[in-house]
C-alpha cells in the first residue's frame, strides 16, 4: 500500500500480539490511534506505545475494556483483536459499533459470520445497518487462501472443483506454549478427543474457505461440512518452546481439517488443511487446484506468518472505511493493494 | 465466471488457433458471433463455425480483413488476436474502433501501449476517445503474471522489491514448428543474433510485467529496461515438431529475458523470463517473490497454456465492454472472476 489520502484514525481493541503489531503499524504510517481496550490486567493504564513496543509513549492509555469511555470516541474504526469466536466477541462489537466505528475483525468467525453462527450474524448486521457501519472479517486468509483461490479459478471457462491444500506451523504465528496448545499440541491423543478439538467451532470455521471462494465466484452454496483429527508423528520433532528443545514422538503435533462444500450447480470446494508442527524440509504453504478448463494451480509462500496477518488486516483499513454498512466479506472487496 | 445479463455481441479479427478458440467458447456459451475477418486466403468464405473446428455452421461467414464490411457491424466488442506488435494491429484497431467496437487485443504490446510504443499508444487513446470505447490488451498474462504479482504484494506494509521467475514451455502455446520458430528455436546461436531476436520487439514487451504491477501498486516509474539471450543445451531435447523426435544439442532451444524497473520511490521491479525447451522434470510457472514486510512467494502452473489464454481473454471481455473509454490495461480493472 503506498498510501491514502485522509489516515484513517483507529481504535484498538485486544492489545495481544496483533493488537501490538497494528499499533505499530499504525504508529509507523502516520495513522492516529485514538484509544485501545484490553481485558483487566497489567497492562491497562499504561501507554499504548510502550505495551506495543515502540519504546515511545504515543499518549493513548490503555483502558479496560468493561469500564472505558466508548462515548466520545471520534473514530473511523475499531481493530478487534479479541478472540476467534463471533460470541465472543458481540461485546466488542456492540461498544464499537455502537459508537459508530466500521469493524476490522480478525478473529476467525467473522470472515463470514452467516456461515459460522447465523443467529449472530443477524444481530451484527443488524448492529452495522442501524449504526451505518460495515463489519468485515480480515487477516491473512484474505491474500493467501481466499484471493489467492478467487485468482486460480479466474481464468477458467468451465468449472469442475475446487481445492485447496494447505500446511501451516502452529509456531509461526504463535509465541507461547499456551497458544500452540489451543489445538492440544504435545498432549496425547486421547487428551485431544476429551477437550473436543475435533468439534471446535473456531477450527471449524476452515470449512468457509472453498465456500468464500465459491461465493465470490458466484455459485448458489447448499453445504459445507468439515472434520478434524490429530496428527501424530513417530519421530521427536523440534521447538522452542519446551527446555528440552523437542517433543517426544506419539503425542499430538496438530490438526488436520478436511471440508466439502456443496453448490447448486455442481462444482465442489474441498480443503484439506494441515496445522501441525514441522518436520525437516516443510514450508509453509497454500495450495489451490482448480479443476476445469483451464486447469490452474497457485502456491502461496507467507515467509513471515505473523506480520502477513497484520498487514493482510493493516491493508484493508482503507477499504473498510469505504465500504457500504453492513456485514462486507473480504471477497466482496476486490483483492488487497 | 458463471455467466452474465446481456451476452456480449463480439467480432473475430485474426481466425488462427486463438480466434478459433474464443469463437468456440463464444459459441459455447451463446455470445453472438456477429462477424468474422481474416487476412486473405482459405479460410477466407468459409463458415466460422468450420473453420473454428465446431463441426456445425454458425452463419457467419470469415471475410476478407482488408476488403470487408465494417460499416455495419452491430456489435459490442472485436477480439484483435492479428498480430504482437501494435503497429501490425493498427488496421484492425482503426476499422473496429472506428465501427464504435470496444477492443480486448491478445498481441503483447497491447497489454501496456504507452510503454511499448508512445507514439501509437497516443493513436490508440485518441481513437477510443472519439469512439467512445474501451481498448485492452488481455490474455495468459492477465491472472498469471500480472494479477499474480498484484495479490503477492498485497499484505505487505513495506516493499522493497519484486521479481518474477518463469519458465514456459514454446510448444505448449504453439501448434507448428513455425511458431516455435519466432525465437529462432532449433536454429544456430549465429542465426539467433543474425535475426536480431536480442532485439525483437514483441520479445522486449516483457519488460513491462513488473512495470505493470508496481503502476498497479501505485509507484511512479522511472524506466524499464530489457536484454535478451539465447539458451542453448548440451543434450538433446524431445520435439514432436521434427520428424526425427528429438532437437541436437548447441541449437537455440529458447530465450531467456532480464528485466528490470525502476521508480521513483526506490522499489525496484526485476524479471528472469525464460521460455525454453523443455528438460525432463521442467513444469511450466511464475514465480512471484515480493521482499518488504512481510516476504511472500506465489508460484502459478498453468497446466492447458492454451485454453488459459484464450480463457483469459474471454473472461475479460464483459469488463472491457464496461469500462470507461480509453486504453484501460487489465491490472486496472480487478482480477478475474
Amino acid at each position: 500500500m503506498t498510501g491514502s489520502d485522509a489516515a484513517p484514525r483507529i481504535v484498538i481493541y485486544g492489545v495481544g500480539q496483533y493488537g501490538c503489531l497494528i499499533a505499530r503499524l499504525a504508529a509507523e504510517k502516520g495513522w492516529p490511534i485514538v484509544a485501545a481496550f484490553n481485558r483487566a490486567g497489567p497492562k491497562v493504564g499504561q501507554d499504548l506505545g510502550r505495551v506495543a513496543g515502540l519504546g515511545r509513549d504515543l499518549g493513548v492509555f490503555v483502558q479496560d475494556s468493561e469500564s472505558g469511555d466508548y462515548g466520545a470516541l471520534d473514530a473511523d474504526l475499531g481493530v478487534v483483536t479479541h478472540r476467534d469466536l463471533l460470541s465472543a466477541n458481540m461485546d466488542a462489537y456492540r461498544r464499537l459499533m455502537g459508537a459508530g466505528l466500521n469493524i476490522a475483525c480478525h478473529g476467525v468467525q467473522s470472515y463470514l459470520p452467516r456461515s459460522n453462527d447465523p443467529e449472530l450474524a443477524a444481530e451484527i448486521e443488524a448492529l452495522a445497518q442501524v449504526n451505518g457501519v460495515t463489519f468485515t472479517g480480515c487477516g491473512i486468509w484474505d491474500m493467501s487462501r481466499i484471493w489467492s483461490g478467487i485468482l486460480t479459478a479466474g481464468p477458467c471457462t468451465d468449472i469442475s472443483s475446487i481445492h485447496i491444500s494447505s500446511l501451516t506451523d502452529p509456531q509461526g504465528q504463535a509465541n507461547s506454549l499456551a497458544q500452540i496448545k489451543q489445538y492440544c499440541i504435545s498432549d496425547t491423543v486421547e487428551t485431544f478427543y476429551a477437550k473436543g478439538i475435533d468439534r471446535n467451532k473456531a477450527a471449524l470455521s476452515k470449512k468457509t474457505i472453498p465456500e468464500m471462494v465459491l461465493r465470490a465466484l458466484g455459485y448458489t452454496i447448499l453445504e459445507s461440512t468439515a472434520t478434524i483429527e490429530p496428527v501424530v508423528y513417530d519421530v521427536r520433532v523440534q521447538t522452542h518452546f519446551v527446555p528440552e528443545g523437542y517433543f517426544e514422538p506419539g503425542l499430538v503435533m496438530g490438526v488436520r481439517f478436511h471440508c466439502r462444500t456443496t453448490t447448486k450447480e455442481g462444482v465442489v470446494g474441498t480443503g484439506l488443511v494441515e496445522q501441525r508442527m514441522f518436520l525437516p524440509g516443510d514450508v509453509e504453504h497454500m495450495y489451490w487446484e482448480v479443476e476445469g478448463r483451464p486447469r490452474n494451480r497457485m502456491r502461496v509462500e507467507r515467509l513471515d506468518s505473523a506480520h502477513a496477518t497484520a498487514g493482510n488486516l493493516f491493508n484493508r483499513i482503507p477499504d473498510i472505511i469505504a465500504a457500504r454498512p453492513g456485514i462486507v466479506p473480504v471477497y466482496e472487496m476486490g483483492p488487497l493493494r
